[in-house]
């Protein structure tokens, strides 16, 4: 590569990723709203963004009460908007969350090679082994799976997929009218798997995809996940608080790779960055204080109560220190930042979920769009990043905000490009398309 | 209703129905080109159609050998095509098939209301339980489900996913910024469904759809078959030969109604027609034979013998009597639809598998625009069918031919629509919106 350049997600949200966003005057507040989407996305593609992304949740999370004063209720089928899109964007990639722990591996291989097919090579799934027993209770189980087994099932349901991709070979498909061969018989390849969660004969029904196999998406940081990472993840996505943090985790993960055989150039790490924009700082910060002085506390709790773990924090003081928590069975690595964060910052509860209700535990910065690309190029340079997934904390005017004042100072600065370097998501984010490689037949 | 009228769905598959098509000088032979499909939902959409359609399989049919002479390599997961058709169309219904066999209800419900919700309540669900056991291998199963279970199976699957589409009231929603209230906690209902074989909680994260629920689609025709259409489908796809036995099933079918307390117009029987076109009849039989010079006899055997429920019929005279076959637990309709016929005609197995290489056993009509128009006309005014599943036996040309020649005949008769009726595909079908009618909470 001639020079390194950041790299750039945009991570979106019904009204954007504060949890009060939607109550705000020049918020977009209506979450299935098509149009909202097609505008963003083509924001994103107008200001050369790799990507944009959309988490999920297989459930109503937290009670009816707390829910209600939320956009969870809104959520559509990731993939179902991302199908939606492809056909009317041309150069963003598109990723999605889908969870491993409630899907099967042959209906959601055949719907990412689907994707990205229909997006000619865009897309990308963002692999979540899901954290709620809320979740849970919609797949007929009374409790999530413990945190281990869950990731064994990802680590097995990703191999099923990356098979399944590879069921054909690339030139495999003829479509020779004269001979009556639409396939070459001999260039498929049948999987056969038998493993210990999942037996999965295939092939897939589909021909390899335009990016071999769709671009594969973590954001575990927990040991198991990063394990899982280092092994197959192509992208990272983080949520990091301070430069060194984000160094050790970045140093961490990518010192794992050679285990497996890979380089640092396969995996490209991107912490989320919730950026709040303003003409100048103080600008800024009232913006800031606008949103967080919509968050009730009752919501602000209930978010913190549920990300740490479950427990119901509403029996402590709200002026009081955040007590000692059970081990968590969701997200892990979360729970772990918000205890540092609150026992480096001596936070009372109140201040921690002040502290979580912009971006749920990722950086948030309050400023200048100078002072947010001296931000993103600092932790760049200094490795800890290799891009960052940007995290608008109002829609639709934080994406516009940030495409229209940070990244022309990226760019002058060149750190980030001018125009796409590829057509597919691997091509702009500068990796390579997989061989073929069938584990069987 | 002022005058009954048909309704019209295109049943679309890559390059035609029929099983050589793709061979045909004139057709597209890329069953993965988005383009090709998004011309003919707009060609539709141009006729007026209540819907498109998409069948499914979720495996390669068929040994490497056969399925390698097919397009039964390239099959996009439907849904995935529908939403990226659904942003670039304006009225025409959306109809996917979904096995209830290898699915789960949660995601399913979510993923048809997401479709609903992305096309403006264009969303249609063609239920069936799979049928063979190559599917099952690529869910953790030797053999497919019986029958009987698989019906079982997909009746508790209807129950829940309607439960899930009436998780909120229809004016749940106020997103009110100045109370914080997204949705009243009130109008929310948990299904908390615990049945035979699904256990699902609920609420879904959805709210209620434009039409409340998508339309119910169902195509099976055997005993369980109708009675669930009868209990919950609003349209029924189905193969007949004959007007007499249309009439039959039409009958049969409309009779089950009373007794789940429906009444007709709650449910159109729309079955398969594929017409063959020409502007003289002989010009239209010139194209049949084209395409069906083109067929294999080993290709055209091995349909058959795979739709005739798995039996290796290669062993038997190709110009001798179609033998007793053993009960099938694939496609039981249509597996006494192919006896019926042989019997009738006295056809030989080449006879046989000629007649339904071109639309596996759907009615094929070889003429003129005037003589497939008396044909839709008679059947509608006998009682044999509300509407019409029109299967293209070549794409583009195949349905190009039906708009511009067969439509306005049907419109000058006063027997279709010369404008959509409405803006749902419900609307435009005459079916009523579902009230909400919540299973618990």
């Amino acid at each position: 590569m001639s020079q390194a350049q950041i790299k750039l997600g945009a991570f979106l949200m019904g009204s954007g990723h504060h949890l009060a966003a939607w109550r705000h005057p020049r918020a977009h507040a209506a979450a299935l709203d098509f149009q909202h989407y097609l505008r963003l996305a083509r924001t994103a593609e107008r200001g050369k963004f790799d990507s944009i992304f959309f988490a999920d949740n297989l459930a109503l999370l937290g009670s009816p009460e707390l829910a209600s004063r939320t956009i969870g209720g809104e959520v559509l089928d990731p993939l179902v908007l991302l199908s939606g899109l492809a056909t009317a964007t041309e150069r963003i990639g598109l990723i999605s969350t889908v969870s491993t722990s409630y899907n099967d591996p042959y209906l959601l291989a055949r719907r990412f090679a689907s994707l990205d097919h229909l997006s000619g090579g865009r897309a990308g799934w963002n692999l979540v082994t899901s954290a709620t027993d809320q979740e849970a209770h919609n797949f007929g189980r009374e409790r999530h799976f413990d945190h281990a087994e869950r990731y064994a099932h990802a680590e097995e349901f990703i191999d099923v997929a990356q098979g399944l991709w590879d069921s054909f070979e690339d030139d495999a498909f003829l479509r020779d009218k004269a001979s009556g061969r639409y396939f070459d018989p001999r260039k498929l390849h049948t999987l056969d798997h038998q493993g210990t969660y999942y037996r999965v004969r295939g092939p897939l029904n589909l021909p390899r995809s335009p990016q071999g196999r769709p671009v594969l998406v973590q954001a575990g940081s927990s040991e198991p996940g990063r394990e899982l990472a280092a092994r197959t993840a192509e992208v990272v996505f983080t949520a990091q608080q301070t430069l060194a943090e984000a160094r050790a985790f970045y140093g961490d993960l990518k010192a794992r790779l050679a285990r497996y055989g890979r380089h640092a150039e396969q995996l490209k790490i991107m912490p989320g960055i919730s950026p709040v924009l303003g003409r100048t700082q103080s600008e800024a910060e009232d913006l800031y204080a606008e949103l967080q002085n919509l968050v009730e506390p009752s919501l602000g709790l209930g978010l913190l109560s549920g990300m740490a773990g479950g427990i119901d924090l509403s029996a402590y003081p709200l002026d009081g220190p955040l007590p000692a928590l059970p081990e968590s069975n969701a997200m892990k690595s979360r729970q772990a930042l918000f205890i540092e964060l609150a026992r480096r910052e001596n936070l009372t509860i109140r201040q921690l979920y002040l502290k979580i209700v912009g971006a749920r535990g990722h950086c948030t910065l309050v400023g200048t769009p100078l002072q947010v690309a001296d931000h993103l190029e600092e932790w760049f340079r200094e490795g800890a990043a290799d891009g960052f997934n940007i995290m608008p904390p109002l829609l639709p005017e934080g994406l516009d905000a940030f495409v229209d004042q940070v990244v022309p100072e990226l760019q002058r600065r060149g750190l980030f490009r001018r125009e796409y370097e590829g057509r597919t998501l691997r091509e702009n984010l500068g990796l390579e398309r997989p061989a073929h490689a069938p584990r069987n037949g």
